[in-house]
């Protein structure tokens, strides 16, 4: 295929409702808001919105997103501990070019976003996956692992998941492992990156702490994005970080060259939030979202009672798991052919052997309707691959 | 200093008339038609403009880059030959990041632009500049030296240089220069990264043929920009390279996950060019840069007889060579004194060896009154410093 052919990265197929993609709904973009928050910004700043912007990220959309923070009681982020990033992926990338060496063994949650893999692999790391069980990962089984890899010689110096609304699995890591987890960092070389990409779409009061709210500084780097909130287009997040951390971001290469990564854009974003609008719209996106939720869940509990099916209480996935002995992989062509899509659960498994049951469900992409329809088809697919 | 005190990385020192830095003219921003394009993109594409984009950058922006590269005259790119950047420094750490292992030599142009160090540094490398006279590199002896560099067992993956009204001489490589340069790339192993920010900035008629226009392909690497022709904040750029390292550029982990690198503001960007505002703009930008440059050349011949100075045909620096034995550090403090800046030449020699008696004066910034004042400025600091 001719990688330029898709004017967006998802290309729909006729006749296939795809829960496999976590893309936001089209309708919930905010066309016209963000054209009024890029229009102010420029009006204000002038052509100091279009110039060579400071490394770590413009102030306005620092001081807004510090005030934001603090706002959503998330631990006292100072000014000094962000860097406005490209996203979360980016954010990952410039985490681990930092932290990471080629030849080190990056732990990752099991499961947890396969996408980051390719990021850290690019470093050289060998990637292993936690010990985990239901409620996500086992936090003194971890400990051992890594006391086994540092006997055996091996650099450990850094851990990747997603432990709130996470991805694939919608859930959030309790409470008691979170503290259990930024102590195991305290005492170890091991520095927590924590991908946050979900917190704001809590759609039943508010997230957990955050591990960068709960750790000491140096144990955590934590990712934020606008990628869920506002538009993944825009390319905007955020990195936050000890001090020391954010001034070894600064003092890449590529950022002393180029200053903030995307200056424009964040003074658009720092308009955005300062206006109101980012609060109003995430406020909307949890009603939609946790609608759509809603009705993905109480299709599948009709139409494919077979499914075990997590409830999340936010972010955009859903973490089903089959009847035995039947595994996804069985499922995909009965899905296909019933015109309904998923990915398969090992792809979030480092070494690809776990998740074999599991599929992840995505309910951000498609309007109620359709997620109603999505789940009978599944349904169907199930019933024809189950043993009558 | 607070990293975020300033709210862009240029930071204007009372009493200082800087030609240090290679920043645009802030009234040559063009904050009204940006807005226009913005706003068109948004409104042409809707939701399309603030999802995920390809990761090879949006169909739009690819299609008016290829027509307007092939109306230069600047060799037949293709679609597939295009991987939208967040800038020419992001494009030179994702060459770098496909090219270079830790250990290996990275060889750079003596002098050429400075800041390129930092990110070819992070990447492990040893820079070694490349034999050059007053013209530019020295092929014949660059080939002579790669030779005793694989004779040593190094391996030398990658040249990096600014051919064409170059940072920071102003000066471009002569064609046959050219034409053995990316011979020699063809019968090497070596991949010619060329830095191309300047070339629309040309002030006597046509930019002389890229090294990516008369190179096979696969041996040259070259990073676009639309930092100096339309607005650095957009952080928004291009490489062009064969499409097999393209493929590999959008293989990267982090560009799997995120998509296009920038893609609301590519979708802009597009607008710009295809209603014509990027071609208007270009036009304008050339005849006030031009002016900008003949003022500083005046004011020096007027007021720094004693200085050498290169008559550049496009770009943003004049490169200035001090009357023997005066040295740019020397110079310095005295410069200060009298309220005008430069970057000493020795910054752009990667052993910092080279260069002492040189200045870069960016003539970017500064409107054409300043200008003759920082040259006025600049010759009594000359003669306070010279032999009487």
């Amino acid at each position: 295929m001719d990688i330029h052919q898709a004017k967006i990265q998802y290309v729909s197929r006729p006749g296939i409702l795809d829960l496999a993609w976590g893309h936001p709904r089209p309708g919930l973009l905010p066309v016209e808001q963000w054209l009024d928050a890029a229009g102010g910004a420029l009006r204000s700043h002038g052509w100091q919105a279009l110039t060579y912007g400071a490394a770590a990220g413009p102030r306005p959309l620092v001081e807004w997103l510090t005030g934001h923070l603090a706002e959503a009681a998330d631990g006292g982020t100072r000014t000094s501990e962000i860097f406005v990033s490209n996203g979360a992926s980016h954010g990952l990338a410039l985490a681990a070019e930092l932290l990471v060496k080629p030849g080190d063994v990056v732990l990752v949650d099991s499961p947890t976003y396969h996408l980051a893999f390719g990021t850290l692999r690019d470093r050289g790391a060998e990637l292993v996956g936690v010990p985990a069980d239901a409620e996500g990962m086992d936090v003194a089984a971890t400990a051992e692992l890594i006391g086994r890899l540092a006997r055996g010689g091996r650099r450990v110096p850094m851990l990747y998941l997603v432990p709130t609304f996470a991805n694939p699995t919608g859930r959030c890591l309790p409470r008691q492992r979170r503290v259990e987890l930024v102590e195991l960092a305290a005492r170890t070389a091991l520095t927590i990156v924590e991908d946050d990409t979900y917190r704001e779409l809590a759609y039943e009061g508010a997230a957990p702490p955050s591990l960068w709210s709960l750790g000491e500084r140096g144990t955590v780097v934590r990712l934020g994005t606008f990628a869920k909130t506002v538009a993944p287009g825009l390319r905007l997040g955020w990195i936050n970080a000890d001090a020391a951390f954010v001034r070894r971001l600064t003092g890449l290469g590529y950022i002393t060259s180029g200053g903030g990564v995307n200056h424009t854009t964040a003074l658009s974003m720092a308009a955005f939030g300062a206006s109101g609008a980012y609060l109003s719209h995430v406020a909307d996106l949890r009603r939609h979202y946790a609608a759509q939720r809603d009705a993905l869940l109480a299709g599948l509990r009709e139409s494919a009672p077979d499914l075990r099916v997590s409830t999340p209480d936010g972010g955009w996935f859903l973490w089903a798991e089959l009847p035995p002995p039947l595994t996804a992989g069985e499922l995909a062509p009965a899905a296909e052919a019933n015109g309904v899509a998923f990915v398969p659960g090992s792809r979030f498994f480092a070494d690809g052997t776990g998740g074999r049951s599991h599929l992840r469900l995505s309910f951000s992409m498609l309007a109620a309707d359709d997620l109603a329809e999505a789940a009978a088809r599944l349904g169907r697919a199930v019933a024809q691959c189950s043993p009558s």
